[in-house]
């Protein structure tokens, strides 16, 4: 019996905390544009495109040229834009609620004159779309940081108002510094304010060049498997020790990719931070300092999208297995083997890696694959 | 008790295998340099100053015009480079047996027409210290990467020689193009032949940048303690790619700092290989691969540096309790409020692991305390 079919046998509810979609109006604003990102369809290619790297403007311009070249980007399947899809995906995997979110790279590019908006009608499709499943869909909002504070305050306003909104996603590079930024502090605190969980999600990676001169010869392996948790890692470790979790003490963060490698590092942290010469001299390095140990198990909630038992012990070490939380990535890491409409390769891996770090079908299990979720996203709550 | 405390009332052999000195021969070698790395006393400061880093040239300049400018660089302490100290450190931390190496830059920076010389009075000057400490000391040598292949096959054939040498220290950059190097092949080969185990430890960190606009309020807490490791696991996973540890079966790593993040990362390594369209379309995803779990139980070895018994758990899990070693990362880390000749809280922190992880006086932490080392590394044979 497969992970999947057990998830199906038993009562346990079984939520997504970590499934993307690019709704209507985000699709409809990049196949407007005329740079990078954008979307585009092309003769030789069933599905539409999404092009979202600056790398691949030469191969853009050879397509269109060129009917025969082979199409930029990767393929917008129906996987990434449409609701039915996603609900055969959750009916096939026994996944009971999806907080869906939209993927990367969100409204980082969006000019500031229309991000504001942009994400008005983006919000608002991720709305609808929830309306149409009641209880069984919830969605992160995305906000429109590239615009004025005032813009991104009335957008939470917004979302707070959003009976299926549960909370925003948030990719790492903030308001173009970072989320060590102080200029982000009002914007943590109005969120925080509006109890809505700040989703952490990794897109800009590493600098190419530590991937090495071979690095074409292994795919997406490295940018993907160590970029991005790299990247989360390092973001969040920037809050830290720019104290914006002391802050704001009411923000809650889930960390995609089970925190990246932070419970792997949190121990090195703090040595280096006791260790630190600089800090100790400027009286950084106090003794009743919040440690990182702390946060991970005050304000921060780790996925539990890590594809192993071993990384899912350190997590639950970290953090708790009360503050974790099962997630699928869908429709990324699709398999390609088999039929994209049967069981997903990927999400069998997370959830095996569950129900044999804490027992298939034991309290803990449950938590982890949906009573987690629901008491701490408040997914019980349908008005 | 403190655990060093503990550690002297058991009957338990104590072995640091991650502990490094500059010997005589590379402080002669950098302090006769003009350009950096090198070595420079000033009347400023008591001991000589290591001015490692090209970002210090203005800072050595300006201390060089103006005696009352800071001076550039860190300390060389006596911790560095007296082997009196060395034995010291390892007497009040109850250490029985230390296996030292040469530290960061090692011979990386070395110009090809001298890097064989100068390893080979380096390499010289590590044995003569173990010499004088029979069954105390032992050592990995440092290899002279710089220079043509038959230099560095000869400098493994003087180091297979040496009595008290039990591998090589080894930083990511290789042949100057990373591990994965092709060239690197027939170096891993002759050191697999000779049995001498490979020590990786990062140097490099990560390009400067990706620590934001405010990295220097932090001192060095992001590159020494995300960075470093981010380097080592980048590393592995390119050599594991480029399929090196399939290439030379009998080549043995130990890799610092538990591995860096690499038994958290190593699910989503397999799944992103498994999930990746060209390594499947290039039959390089086959059922009979060996994964990058198998590497890490059958020929990576894992120092306990890690700071925490969450990392630890997960270095077991992934490696196996009986692949861990305990290490000190001395002299680096020295306490900053208390007597730099009394207990070290860094060693603490990690011997304290090793305790909570498996249980003081367990058969577990006898093995990752020192057991485990004189095993892997044949420290009983002292001919």
């Amino acid at each position: 019996m497969t992970v999947c079919a057990a998830m199906a046998m038993s009562n346990m509810t079984v939520v997504d905390i970590h499934t993307h979609m690019y709704p209507p109006a985000y699709i409809d604003m990049l196949a407007s544009r005329q740079t990078i990102p954008l979307v585009r369809t092309f003769p030789q290619a069933p599905d539409p495109r999404l092009i979202l790297l600056q790398s691949e403007a030469q191969s853009l311009e050879e397509a269109r040229d060129n009917p025969a070249a082979k199409p930029p980007g990767r393929p917008l399947t129906s996987h990434y834009t449409s609701l039915q899809q996603k609900m055969h995906f959750m009916d096939t995997h026994h996944i009971d609620i999806s907080v869906v979110s939209l993927a990367n790279p969100w409204l980082d590019f969006v000019d500031a004159s229309v991000s504001g908006a942009v994400g008005e009608r983006i919000n608002n499709d991720f709305s609808d779309m929830c309306r149409l499943h009641p209880g069984r869909l919830f969605f992160f909002g995305a906000l429109p940081l590239t615009a004025p504070l005032e813009t991104v305050r009335s957008s939470i306003d917004h979302l707070k108002g959003l009976k299926y909104c549960r909370g925003v996603i948030l990719g790492t590079s903030g308001l173009g510094k970072g989320l060590d930024d102080p200029n982000l502090l009002p914007i943590f605190e109005a969120l925080a304010e509006a109890s809505l969980t700040v989703f952490l999600h990794p897109h800009y990676g590493l600098p190419n060049d530590v991937w090495g001169p071979r690095a074409e010869e292994y795919g997406h392996v490295l940018p993907l498997a160590l970029g991005f948790p790299m990247e989360t890692t390092i973001a969040v470790t920037r809050m830290y020790l720019a104290s914006v979790f002391d802050k704001v003490r009411r923000l809650r963060m889930i960390l995609a990719h089970s925190g990246g490698t932070l419970p792997f590092l949190a121990g090195r942290i703090e040595s280096c931070i006791i260790h630190d010469g600089q800090l100790v001299r400027e009286g950084k390095v106090s003794k009743d300092r919040r440690s990182i140990w702390d946060v991970l198990k005050e304000q921060v909630y780790l996925d539990a999208v890590v594809y192993s038992e071993v990384g899912l012990g350190a997590a639950m070490d970290a953090s708790g297995s009360d503050r974790l939380l099962f997630g699928t990535d869908h429709p990324f890491f699709p398999p390609l083997t088999t039929d994209e409409q049967g069981e997903w390769e990927s999400v069998g891996m997370n959830a095996d890696a569950v129900a044999r770090a804490v027992g298939e079908g034991s309290a803990k299990a449950m938590g982890i694959m949906g009573a987690n979720a629901i008491r701490i996203l408040r997914l019980d709550e349908k008005a």
